[in-house]
């Protein structure tokens, strides 16, 4: 096992009519901002109810916060929130409407120009702090100190971290997701799916806790995924979603073993140039990057298709083949295509995404910082 | 899944060589006691590593804190503590070392007399902030706010609980369990055992990322346990052991499920009454309480004969006796009688113990409260 710090101070409320609490997790008098996204937290009375619950404070509010937040946006949202002298924030809605707060969390009280908290890794020394009604299962954005923001102009999709930017506290109903339209569902799962991968499928290094973890986390959502599309409003089966979807990306399971993101960076980059949704990309770019990493991955990969898919009996090679064609179908079965094809992307795609990669110097990626521009090439034929 | 709050702010910094770390843990200019057990952590070199790391602070010792921590020894600390306006404690210990320094802390400002905040369930308002050194994996004190105290004087063993004495951190360096004595390595493995069933083993309310992590934990008990014996200075088994001891009691797998403990509260009476450490009361209570309680967790027994001993094939009251023989027999493996009549205690012990559960209320224990004297005497019988 590796050396690691673990730490996550966020605060989960978890369950039935848990917004009403709010009240008690935002300190006094606080002047309080609400982000959001769309339009669904106003349709299905998800705002009107946070708004009743922080009667007595001074809310403003900033929606607008879109998939994939961009940057454009979110800097109105910062504008907002110093010109009213904001004390804390309230993200309401997905891991894009946490990752945007977070992002204006850390710029309101930033000196130089925002936009180097992205591009240039520039350090964030205060934020103003925020907490989170989470809507939608999937990035873990509730539960940890990341954020992955966009800017149009240029096509770019940018993380950044702090621990400054832990949400204080995290309000997780499931009740809240039971309208969720199957496509966010879905998305939810893949993307808890990739993570959980990203984090597991890498070489061993005897982390035995880490490893049952990350293969409950795996095992749970292909029981309740497609439970979840078939029964939305089955309380347990979206609980148990949600709590994956936490437990998939703050920090648990990343503790002391080494982790590949390699898929995510390719993923973000298809994503700034064609507008995919995030898992979509993942659906796309996991099963081709098993493949093409099948070497280097060779013990995790049987240790999955064992534990995960329970394929036992096939010699090594089928054992790896098929698991890797599980994945792939899971996705599937879920309704997400698993080819760049499926959503309109051709094979001049390619050089298209290479050159973002370049340019992002995404060029050693992986747990073994070797993966370049000729790996994600052959993941992308793979993936046509 | 039922509702839950999960909040655990404690930082965990694992691995080697972390004690060099203390120095930035530490809030600069800190008048800090140290506190500690006998003297193993002397003869091992840990306490001097500890005393370098802190070179710089005003540092005070505490020595002395016994296995089940004595009252009558941690207000002698407390006295200490406050003579020398300490503001922060260091526990360097195993979790008697770590429980007994939580009573301190939450001691050292308490207004009335300390013994309320055990006996009385005095409510904790403030309490000086604590760090802890772990040396023994075994309690889970490390990331917890749970702390048990004894007072010999009355033959007590009570627990209590404030978010105020949760360690800032803990330093995990698996290398320094290497010397531990084959005995507390045991004890150790026992205790965590014990931990994950009494959140594990109740009734099903379908939280599969729980029932998952637990089962990990329990599997990575069974597989690391043995070796740890054999190969005290494998550093791998070591950190597997330390990190499952403290996941197995940090409030992540009692989120939002039933708990138990009932083997708990009958073990803390025979130890005050008999001095057995705590494990050794596990290992004798445990198998007997699931023999007397199958028919309640019997839905759950069926799911951990099958998922952590792999017993897929006999009938289903067969496979519950083979789980709860694999149990006790488990703990035999690693040394640990698991009858009374082990550790010296005959049929007249019995009512000893009995009328101790009476004298401290538990008379309605376990996940549906139900479970007083007539459980616990048909369990003691059958431990016998």
């Amino acid at each position: 096992m590796k050396n690691f710090v673990f730490h996550n101070p966020t605060r989960i409320l978890f369950g039935k009519g848990r917004i009403a609490d709010l009240k008690k997790e935002i300190p006094a008098n606080s002047r309080v901002l609400i982000t959001y996204g769309g339009g669904s937290i106003l349709r299905n009375g998800t705002l009107s109810e946070i708004r009743e619950a922080l009667s007595g404070f001074t809310v403003f509010e900033f929606p607008g916060i879109e998939p994939n937040p961009a940057y454009e946006t979110l800097i109105q949202g910062v504008d907002l929130a110093r010109r009213e002298k904001i004390d804390f924030l309230l993200a309401a809605g997905g891991g894009s409407v946490i990752d945007g707060t977070k992002f204006i969390s850390a710029a309101i009280p930033f000196a130089g120009a925002p936009w180097d908290i992205l591009s240039k890794n520039a350090k964030v020394k205060s934020a103003v702090p925020l907490g989170s009604v989470l809507t939608l299962p999937a990035t873990g954005s509730e539960m940890n100190n990341f954020a992955v923001v966009s800017r149009k102009s240029s096509a770019d999709k940018l993380p950044f971290s702090s621990p400054l930017v832990y949400p204080r506290f995290s309000i997780l109903d499931p009740e809240k997701t039971f309208t969720l339209p199957p496509k966010e569902t879905r998305n939810g799962v893949i993307d808890a799916f990739a993570h959980v991968i990203e984090q597991y499928l890498t070489f061993p290094v005897d982390a035995r806790v880490q490893d049952r973890f990350a293969e409950g986390l795996l095992l749970t959502l292909i029981e309740e995924g497609p439970k979840a599309l078939k029964e939305p409003e089955n309380y347990d089966v979206r609980a148990n979603i949600m709590w994956t979807a936490t437990m998939a990306l703050n920090g648990l399971i990343a503790a002391g073993v080494p982790t590949d993101w390699a898929t995510h960076m390719i993923g973000h980059e298809i994503t700034a140039k064609y507008g995919l949704a995030h898992a979509e990309t993942l659906a796309v770019v996991l099963p081709a990057m098993l493949r093409v990493r099948r070497a280097e991955k060779r013990e995790k990969l049987l240790q999955y298709a064992e534990r995960v898919w329970n394929l036992r009996d096939d010699p090594p090679e089928t054992r790896i083949d098929q698991a890797i064609e599980r994945t792939r179908q899971f996705f599937e079965s879920l309704g997400a295509p698993t080819r760049l094809s499926g959503y309109g992307i051709g094979e001049d795609g390619i050089p298209v995404i290479l050159s973002q990669l370049e340019r992002h110097g995404m060029l050693a990626l992986g747990e073994h910082a070797s993966f370049g521009l000729d790996g994600a090439r052959e993941t992308l034929t793979l993936a046509l």
